[in-house]
């Protein structure tokens, strides 16, 4: 199945919704801490152009007909987490420990 | 609640997400079928200002920094159906019986 994603993502030219990490400063995540320490972020991304289901086809035509009005509405699945890390901690320089709830994704899904 | 979620409403100017439903022509879904019949389409819309997470707050100044790049990604929470509808039916002007599943939503939830 590996070679099938690798065949089906230069087909659309776009990964396909999934977890991806990136190890930053605590400061760069810009939530107000003074920290020289690094933490694993991990978020989702990608396209979900296969979760695509007659829900949203039927919702774009109500819209584009403005059966549908102006309200927010959002025919396209979304690349978001489905599940958080519980706890991401870290000390800042004051040597403060502090635990963060619900920072990083854990699961990711095309809704 | 139901006066302290109007008073919300009031305060931020928009519906929050929720379920919503319109009754449509068949034909008016632009899906292919030429039918007289009406069915009940429900639909996710609405904000969730609510919902947004400490992840958001990250994830858009690590999208600010160029700390994640041009990948699709999105920061804020999205008012998407959970649950569908299993089935739809209605005749078409041939008087054949069709069934579309997961053509309407059941449940909805800021994702």
């Amino acid at each position: 199945t590996g070679s099938r994603r690798r065949r089906a993502r230069a087909r659309s030219g776009a990964r396909s919704c999934g977890l991806r990490e990136l190890e930053v400063r605590v400061s760069e995540l810009g939530l107000g801490y003074t920290s020289d320490e690094t933490v694993l972020f991990r978020y989702c991304a990608g396209a979900c152009e296969a979760a695509v289901r007659i829900y949203d086809l039927g919702l774009r035509r109500l819209r584009q007909r403005r059966r549908v009005r102006k309200e927010r509405v959002r025919a396209h699945p979304c690349c978001r987490p489905t599940a958080y890390e519980d706890e991401v901690s870290f000390l800042d320089v004051h040597s403060r420990y502090h635990t963060l709830q619900e920072l990083s994704a854990r699961e990711c899904a095309c809704v």
